[in-house]
């Protein structure tokens, strides 16, 4: 994504990736040279099923599982599908509530609401203004009836790293299974599901340099599981169609090399989170750093920036080469306010304001330069344009 | 999968097949160069969008249906679970009854008989010697209670194609949503979903030459579909997860490539078949053609041969560089007894003998002649080791 006429400052890491060489090489045989399929019987295909269970292995070694404790799906959303459906499945109407938190991803929210219809009653865990679930909250919310809790690692919208470990405690002392969705922490936060004592978590390719279309589930030996592709042998009877190869070749390197890497990035990640961080605060008047300020994912910084539209701002930054979000790639374009936003209790008007930079390995301190040699300026002309907007400061203060 | 010691005859496409040079040369740009999420608002992510949105029409156009009909998915099975799980979802409870034939692939089977659990009753159509599905015994099943019909539009283990158009028909009349897997035949029969007057139809990536972990269903407009994989606002809400743009692409290409040689290729393939299946069954005593003679795969020939357990065989063949198949890659290995042959009265002794010859246009006369020149030997030895086989036939005749 480099053009020698432009500098180009990629800070949509959470949105998408670029697929890192080694990954790349180590996944190109599969496609045409080592295609056969996994699940015959014959020499070519134990060989490629070979590979694909040492795959497995790496991919349980970066979180401390198993490797019968993983199956491979299609991507982060798909294994939060599972996680819910599958376990809500298992054990049909025994007991018939799902407690989440209100700032989940939309893959859990809505796996959730769907049970809506058969008669389950969803119960949305508030959030504290930093997007933290209070594990006693959880406690004094739980009940007999309660079939599932699943509460994020990570929220790629406003940075926050949940206390996982306090409440997957709670619900282990009520028998109550845990899913954590882990595809914002993966790679850039250490991860051990025993430290953490969850049932299910939930992973994805490409935070880890991996390619779109391959993500995985984790579940502890003796969860109760249903498919939610339903099919032949594949996965131990858990998840059918044919293996996803190359994918899962992708995904094994990428695991591989987050495990090796992970202290040196995440340091790397943090520092420049931090000077980001700094350097807007200091320098763009009335902008609110959301999410926590410390317990946040390392390469992540996201703003509110007042009398600013997100969408505005990130289409201008573009022009200038600096690609970042407004929340969720995955959020409906229609829906104006992020209900992450809401849940943390900034108002409204404010919360369009949204900017999110998620950063990678390979961003530099240069590319923080380029973004604060932009951004005070796109800000000061939009802001220029507001009707909310008048000698330097919102018409009335809304943070 | 050439190597100059060994004459390979790679004969088993239906259970994978090498991803095609110009597919994976246009998947390529996607995995690091162009990366961006189709979802987000900046250019970068823009033309990614409106590649994906490419792929989709020219999906679309190999089976002749718009593109806003097209949902792409990670296999075949996944679509087949979406056809299934997302019709009787999205009117959960309101006619109780599922109609699938007896020969269906496990991800239709499997996810049919999910719904056994949440009290609905699944009916399996018979089929007649050949594998044939008949449309005045659907009608006669056909009641007010029938939520959703899945017949395959070819099968795999036995290459039979169904009549689908007069099945349809007769669910069309009925109000009944129909579903077919096309999964064997899309690319080497013409499929036109208009024609064929089918509401739903799964096809998959690797039989056209994409790669592993894509594939797609079709839904005409107005089928109600309640998601598989809830997420976020990609393919229109109806599959959340970000997209897999570089499996997309090789759908997209290998479409293409589909569409403008089929004829010739189905030709080659037929030849190939007819050339395959007539020295089978001169050079072979005791071996029978399984499923329908004209009515079939064009690359398809599948055969029960008599004292033969077909794994033993598979094995012994492999060793010759013979890759061939007993039956369907995604069965259980457990199953002895293929239930798709048992659905045609295959007496099971006789079923252990299956083999299936799945061949592509790189396949060639050659290949047949160096299986022809194995296969008789093999077969021999193996007779020679078998209880039920004595001075050059059967101990009882079990066909």
């Amino acid at each position: 994504m480099k053009d020698s006429q432009k500098k180009i400052a990629y800070m949509d890491h959470a949105a998408a990736t670029p697929v890192k060489g080694p990954v790349l090489k180590a996944m190109l045989p599969y496609f045409d040279r080592d295609f056969a399929n996994p699940s015959t019987v014959y020499d070519l295909g134990f060989q490629v099923k070979r590979v694909v269970e040492e795959q497995r292995a790496k991919v349980a070694e970066l979180i401390g599982a198993d490797p019968e404790e993983i199956i491979f799906t299609s991507s982060g959303a798909e294994a939060n599908n599972l996680a819910i459906k599958g376990t809500i499945f298992s054990r049909f109407k025994k007991a018939k509530r799902i407690i989440v938190s209100a700032i989940e991803h939309h893959s859990v929210l809505n796996s959730a609401r769907f049970f809506e219809r058969l008669d389950y009653e969803v119960t949305f865990l508030p959030v504290d203004k930093y997007g933290l679930v209070d594990p006693e909250r959880l406690k004094k919310t739980l009940d007999q009836d309660t079939a599932l809790v699943s509460i994020m690692h990570g929220n790629n919208e406003v940075g926050t790293i949940e206390p996982i470990r306090e409440l997957a405690t709670v619900c282990r002392e009520h028998g109550v299974p845990f899913h954590t969705d882990a595809v914002a922490t993966i790679g850039s936060v250490e991860i051990d599901v025993h430290e953490m004592d969850v049932d299910l978590l939930s992973l994805s390719g490409p935070p880890l340099g991996a390619p779109k279309g391959i993500g995985a589930l984790y579940f502890r030996k003796n969860t109760r599981l249903m498919p939610l592709i339903h099919g032949g042998i594949q996965e131990r009877g858990r998840r059918g169609g044919t293996e996803n190869v190359p994918g899962i070749v992708g995904l094994g390197k990428a695991a591989e090399l987050a495990k090796s890497s992970m202290k040196k990035r995440a340091a790397h990640l943090t520092q420049l989170r931090d000077t980001l961080i700094a350097n807007v605060l200091e320098k763009i008047p009335h902008a609110y750093l959301t999410g926590h300020r410390e317990r946040r994912l390392p390469g992540h910084a996201s703003f509110c920036i007042e009398a600013i539209e997100g969408e505005a701002l990130i289409f201008m930054l573009s022009r200038n080469g600096i690609y970042v979000n407004t929340g969720s790639a995955c959020a409906s374009k229609a829906l104006k306010t992020s209900p992450v936003l809401v849940a943390l209790g900034i108002p409204a008007a404010l919360a369009q304001g949204s900017v999110v930079f998620s950063l990678e390995e390979t961003n530099t301190l240069d590319d923080i330069d380029h973004v604060m040699k932009h951004l005070p300026t796109v800000v000061e002309r939009l802001r220029a344009m507001s009707p909310i907007w008048k000698n330097g400061a919102p018409v009335a203060n809304m943070a």
